[in-house]
């Protein structure tokens, strides 16, 4: 039994994290805490978990984290870098869900989180948790900062294409996303009410979004380490998020241009390929196209791979549910790892549809 | 491991029934049958079951359901009563989810369905698959007409109250009942387009809807059976069915007159004990509202019993999934029941939320 | 021209005051206010009105207000009965959208709005703006409170049978109501986030919501009005709300039983013969069901009058918009015929669909 | 008075040409024909016109068609090529909703839409409907092949940018578009059943849609006329839809890579400037993004251009209500324009936010 603590149990990535873990058969939660909610049961705040969770919110402060054997971070960025140091002092594992742990260069961090990085000794050892790109380093982690949920789609999705390297335009990458409500959080805002965001489509933050630093260095990552510097050192994206009036769910559609000589180059044997082994990333045949409710609750990731007519594009449609591989099925997946147990332990639900 | 057979899987309860048995640790899928996908590979009509589910549909004419322990009919209603005969006859057990073994009468049946009962003999041996209800004779049965999604929830909402007598007018009950679009099931029909039924809200069949006789059967079998014969006779209820834009779920609001003299009976702890033992039916604590979704994918049905001001009123509230306690779910409860296995075995899924 | 202005711009009933304002051939918009928003273009908050009104938000304290014809307040309860006092004696009429010139009793007020009635000079001589009982009444008001979006319906719903007496038993009265997200208001609060609120359905505040007393007094008083003195004093009704994952719209469902000497009593008659000359209430052809869409955007209600199989009851289903004939268009109704204009004047759009 | 038929009533067009319609100052329906039926009120399909719309539907064969000054097909394609002819001959213009007149070389038009064109002779004088690319060709027009409701949110995205010329790659262009499911139709199919389309989101017709050929058509057309012969030559578009959750509302994400000169290039003056006096075209300030309900109902097209960071990427967001700009607003644009009226006249409704 691995035994499991959860900080910051209220947002949604924490409840998820509860969904899962409590049908898991190797762990156990110790605790799960807030700040706010201490002492409350954790199926009073949310009653989905009735008859499944018997647990209540401890304090922070006297929460037996250090008896676990790991602790998931389902907190705002901020809070993980500030205890993550103690914990793995403790001998504990560490996995944030937030970003502390995600953008390998400090500076980058404040840019984009508006807050200088409190922990920047510790950012070298962490991993970032991206099995299909990271397993064997995942397998020796003792910290891992877990993707965000939009990186997670676009960098699955392009990863055969950059890692092969040599068949598209690295230099103007496009990632058109579109997300699900549950990606903004639980929090109390004007823009995710259900009167503002339901019946309605908009793209945000075109100007600069703070996952769009980590998509550019995962896949400068991913081509670097496939031998492929040109690529790596050209590589450009532009993401563009959108809100799209649904629950769970991101569908990410990605545009490269494939170079004049690999015009007839065969993506759909390179993607299935290159994913055949991989439990959770599923490559739909040709002419398919995934939609979001096929992965519904599940910690499968779907693929298809297009070219549209008389153009030079390639066009590869991801499919994920933001809260689960796209977070908490995805944390889970790196603590079986990191914990010896068979990937899927846990992991094995049917996607809820319809 | 239980054999198990479905007869028509292409609706919402048929891909149901898929999703909580290929989670099942003690079934086997041996058949699924489709007279108009025949051939198909499942996962392609359901893409959410890639990877999950590997059958095919099979042509119900060369299906091998008599190799079955148990068939389900997640068929409309008249197939169930024309293929029973042949399968209980070669020792295969029947679960319909129809409504082809629900009503005791046949001319009820043929009033409300506009067709003839063309199995009338079986009719007096099937058992009205409600655990709650009648668990003991559902461990006997091999003939098992599973309830429908509204009628589950009225009568496991007025069952504490019928089974005690005595303490409401049952002349005048109301079900103001609330159903999510999957319960008009998987069809090509213009009202129930996303661009007609969504953003949108109506009543519907409030002359007469076929769960209605149901309702009037189940809860008069309930007073009878506690020895309230007065109270099963004179019972009335009034039933008003609305379309509600959700994909999953129905909110029954239940209305009863208490008696003068019961005006201060504790009607919280008689809802508390009478399903302290269920493994599926939650009574929220005094002052709870339960929603929808704190049951969504799972079997659970949640109630909470009211008492609005200055009124002699009890409102009764319940909600369940109306594809999983409402149908499928409720029909593996059913199967687990009938061959000794443990009742939740299988539906510890924890609901989805968000 | 009515000289128009609007204190408290920034919710959904201010939103749609400016939307129907704008297209009113005889209203000019003077002055919007907003404390947080002063000097904001109004159409830079809500970008549905680019184009279409060119206002900027005052600053309350030196918005020309007292220049106005008529001063509409759609803010929370508690601030029109701080300002109304001096408007009037500027000569200027006031509507109030809020609750604080509905209830007539200060004291039902504390007891539901939990702060103390501030201005009970003006609260007799405060007009219940509800146009179809209140006609004359409005014609000659120089204060309007404006009804609640639940009891506009519940009352228009039960006012035939009311007004007619000795039909139904007013002693257990049932309004079973489901309202869209958007009647909670633009707030920032957690359980209207579209990851809430969608794909959901709950009951709520069923010990006791402020729109009950609303609706007691106003049945009280039409019972009452119409020589009933019975059925007003020992009126009685439970008041169910719903929240229904929905942006606009209510749907009432309520429940009377039909005393056993009216059993044949031709509602539908009544109700068709009460609302014949009334330009925005429409009684649906017998065996009808409304639907909230079928008035989206628009200033109708529509009624459908049903007796359900082998019942005593009398069932009638209600639909409004509740930002239109529920709040704003009801609003501007009441100025219609305060200031001498036809009813319908700028009331008469044509509900959107789908 | 423009005295108006319309030919098949019974879609989202036809209802949505008749909400236009019956607040239009200046047109006056004297018929609307529906084979299926023929006789039956209007408002008792739709009752949402209920007060609104007193016409019944004509049998197409006995409808005084050609006593109409216009007539407007609200059909599905095939049908105005068929009868437009007499029409015009009898002297009555024609606007046609749908495909039969929008492709000019009646190869393409067997090829996309899998029926020879049997109307040819009159392809050459039909004119496309966009008034913002044609509006002196519309004027003169007796027969308008609108635009589809992509093509029409593409082209306008674009326009400003291929008028010009020079600024960007045109060998490559993208858009990535998003469609509300009233954009499939008022028809019976499973895929846009609530219970399959809400909650989710996918791609379809990646390897080809009807509406690309027409955008680049008209894309070519607007180059070539701009004397941009070199970029309409070389000019090629992927073109993405995608389904939303939502009912109406189209939003196109355009991407254009922008020439290594034009860099520094003001692209958001250009665009203010080009459509600064159009009425229903709206440049939202930099920074902005539009959003689908900020145009729900009414005939604006909102835009927005971004530079997304470190990207070579031109992205020009562009909102519509795919059943008013999109569809029947612009057909009433038209027939304003044909008719010599005010081009907003019965047009300047005001959004219906939220």
């Amino acid at each position: 039994m691995v035994r499991v603590g959860i900080v910051g149990g209220t947002g949604y990535t924490g409840v998820e994290l509860l969904r899962l873990l409590a049908q898991h058969p190797h762990a156990e939660i110790l605790a799960i805490t807030s700040r706010t909610e201490a002492g409350l049961p954790v199926a009073q705040l949310f009653p989905s978990l009735r008859g499944c969770v018997d647990l209540k919110f401890s304090d922070p402060k006297t929460a037996p984290l250090s008896g676990c054997d790991v602790v998931f971070f389902a907190t705002p960025h901020g809070v993980a870098m500030e205890q993550a140091g103690v914990l793995l002092d403790a001998g504990v594992k560490v996995i944030d869900l937030a970003a502390d742990f995600r953008l390998k260069d400090p500076i980058e961090f404040e840019r984009w989180y508006k807050t200088p990085h409190t922990c920047k000794d510790l950012l070298s050892q962490a991993v970032y948790g991206l099995p299909e790109v990271n397993r064997e380093a995942i397998r020796a982690a003792k910290l891992i900062g877990l993707p965000g949920c939009y990186p997670t789609s676009v960098q699955l999705g392009l990863l055969p294409v950059l890692e092969h390297g040599g068949l598209v335009d690295t230099t103007s990458l496009i990632a058109d996303c579109k997300s699900g409500v549950s990606g903004a959080g639980r929090k109390a805002e004007l823009g995710i009410l259900m009167a503002e965001a339901s019946d309605n489509f908009k793209a945000y933050a075109v100007a600069g979004h703070r996952h769009w630093p980590e998509i550019v260095q995962g896949l400068k990552a991913i081509a670097a380490s496939a031998g492929k510097a040109q690529g790596a050192n050209d590589l450009s994206i532009a993401f563009v998020p959108h809100l799209t009036p649904m629950i769970r769910g991101i569908h990410s559609t990605l545009y490269a241009r494939v170079l004049s000589h690999a015009q007839r180059f065969d993506f759909q044997r390179l993607f299935e390929e290159r994913f055949a082994s991989e439990p959770f990333v599923d490559v739909l045949p040709a002419g398919f196209h995934p939609e979001t409710r096929s992965v519904r609750a599940s910690n499968f990731l779907r693929i298809a791979v297009h070219r549209p007519p008389e153009s030079d594009l390639l066009v590869i449609l991801v499919v994920e549910d933001n809260l689960v591989k796209g977070a908490s099925g995805q944390a889970v997946q790196c603590m079986n790892i990191m914990f010896g147990l068979p990937e899927t332990t846990g992991l094995s639900h049917v996607p809820v549809m319809p």
